[in-house]
């Protein structure tokens, strides 16, 4: 169960990218990136909120489940933020680095005015 | 984008519980846990991985998106291991004593002889 977690919380996104306001062109972004980095997506789960009245942008979660464990995101346009997991699981060999590739290529991107770093040893 | 993100890693889990092997299983544990909790669930996926040969056992990532953002679990009934995470964003309200509460409840749930538990605010 040794794993690392990282995250990332990007604000100052440009809320009118397709990857913050149309499920496919984010899952099409992440099951890309996620191919390029070496992981393997066995599942994937999109869903996008309900607009409020009086607004049209509406954020979306997407979820691919890997073989490795998982990657999650989560954005908000209103706010020009966008929330990133990526978790993998190290039984067999290291996936540390490729999780650090498959992090770096998504906060690339939204391209993000700024960017909050975090992780987590997990097991 | 204001959060919570609570981790919990536990180990000597009893692996023939239904919960760390069923996915319908896991799956009712977690709608009845969020619910509970207060939370609201708007998309679940469930993955059972394939057996290897020699071995029955096989683990299941779940995960529930919420409204507040998502729960997901992964279970290694070969090594009595979970991994659970609970995030939730607080903007509007307060989600945290809501996130405390759906961890406590599936820690409870597999009754792991160890946990080691971790969190992230996020934002």
């Amino acid at each position: 169960m040794n794993g690392l977690h990282l995250t990332a919380d990007l604000s100052g996104v440009e809320p009118a990218l397709p990857v913050m306001l149309d499920p496919e062109a984010l899952r099409a972004l992440c099951l890309r990136a996620v191919e390029q980095a070496g992981l393997g997506a066995v599942g994937e789960l999109f869903h996008r909120f309900t607009p409020a009245p009086g607004c049209e942008q509406t954020g979306i979660t997407g979820v691919l489940l890997l073989a490795e464990s998982h990657l999650a995101l989560h954005t908000w346009p209103e706010l020009g933020g966008v929330t990133v997991d990526v978790y993998v699981c190290n039984l067999g060999q290291d996936n540390s680095s490729k999780a650090e590739a498959l992090m770096s290529a998504l906060i690339e991107a939204f391209a993000p005015r700024s960017s909050r770093r975090q992780q987590l040893r997990r097991g």
